[in-house]
């Protein structure tokens, strides 16, 4: 079934009032009074809706659904800007595969720099993408898009969190291979864990020693060198595996 | 190091024939006599390999290295013709997840209809892109592609794997979370395994009961619904982290 979602709280009935969302509904997807599809409101709970009034956009809520696909610990993944569209492709990426939050900051060895106007209409873009594809992959909540002009307030933020993993390609070499696993082991049900992950040429030893000095462990992702927008995505089926599939 | 494949086994001196590789090394990287890469012949093993003449595209091989980043399983990734250029972005990325074989069918709700010819150019891009990825993500081997005209022809090749897993979202709404640990484990090292993905529209029911008189097992991956190109991503990550990280 079609899912959306609405801002707000759940009431019944509710007044669709995001243009783009209506337009999908009514002339995308052509629903018709008696039709349903699920909402999704702030709390994150689906609920079976039923169009009302086509002309005035609005649903009966008909039931709530149990069914949260949510993982259980909630992963930030926090990106070197990347070149390209390349943070799109992420963006939409770790939706699918379960992120809460998508970081992106400007690390030493980015190529790409962008200042506050291109960000702002970046983080834009990469909402819309989140939206769509928390929509496709029935989403209890779409993943928040953060950019960050400078690093030092990312590195702020890092203190927020239980675990931070720094996806680092030397650890493989090193033998680290476990360390993802260790990072992952013992995280409790709501644990907020950051994952980082560099740009094209990876993270400068200034900035894996910053975040080192934040608590930070560094890990491998497998054997084999992954591009920049590849690793979050290992490292998200990673977490899904230890943390949904083997509990 | 900059690492390249060559076809042949390792002998030393080598001249390099292929000229995509070789205006690569001469006039992309810009190789001087005494400068080093490596170099991987059919054998599969890594090569630290000397550039003896500039002129005549030769090296001296100086030893072999011991780096050994295949997967101790060979997978082989087969998605039912997927839209667009769907298929390159999965060969990209299957091949730095380490996949052995990169196949591809038409699926009964395939929207995509290639014909010979068009397959024939489809296999010769992929080609390309699988032998980029490998290079640059440092694998022992290049995956082989094979599109079939025929589904048929597909069918016909199952009898050679060991498991067979198919994708299958169902699977992942009926609790059989745990069947793709079930089927991973116990796998021996060099065992083969196939991996059936749908297209966009999914697999029929013909198609999961033909697999399954085949002996497939239907395995979700993770509750959140992923996209045709997403899912094998996610099935290679999680083979990592259950065959590589967690022995």
């Amino acid at each position: 079934m079609q899912q959306y979602f609405v801002k707000g709280s759940a009431i019944s009935p509710v007044t669709i009032e995001d243009k783009e969302t209506s337009k999908h509904m009514f002339q995308v997807m052509r629903l018709k009074e008696e039709d349903e599809v699920t909402l999704v409101f702030d709390d994150g709970i689906k609920r079976l809706a039923r169009v009302l009034d086509m002309e005035n956009r609005q649903f009966e809520l008909v039931q709530e659904l149990n069914d949260n696909v949510e993982l259980p610990v909630q992963v930030t993944i926090a990106s070197g800007f990347p070149k390209g569209d390349k943070l799109e492709f992420i963006a939409q990426k770790v939706t699918e595969l379960g992120a809460s939050q998508i970081w992106a900051f400007p690390a030493d060895w980015s190529v790409a720099k962008w200042d506050g106007k291109k960000l702002g209409k970046k983080v834009e873009k990469l909402e819309k993408i989140a939206l769509g594809a928390a929509e496709q992959s029935k989403r209890n909540i779409v993943p928040s898009i953060k950019l960050f002009e400078k690093k030092a307030d990312f590195l702020a933020q890092l203190d927020q969190f239980d675990s931070i993993i720094v996806a680092y390609e030397e650890s493989a070499k090193e033998g680290e291979a476990a360390a993802l696993l260790q990072a992952v082991t013992g995280l409790e049900t709501g644990a907020k864990l950051l994952f980082i992950f560099g740009p094209e040429g990876g993270l400068s030893p200034a900035e894996i020693e910053s975040f080192e000095a934040k608590g930070a462990v560094l890990a491998g992702l497998g054997p084999r060198i992954l591009r920049a927008e590849t690793a979050p995505l290992y490292a998200l089926s990673a977490l899904s595996v230890l943390v949904e599939l083997e509990k």
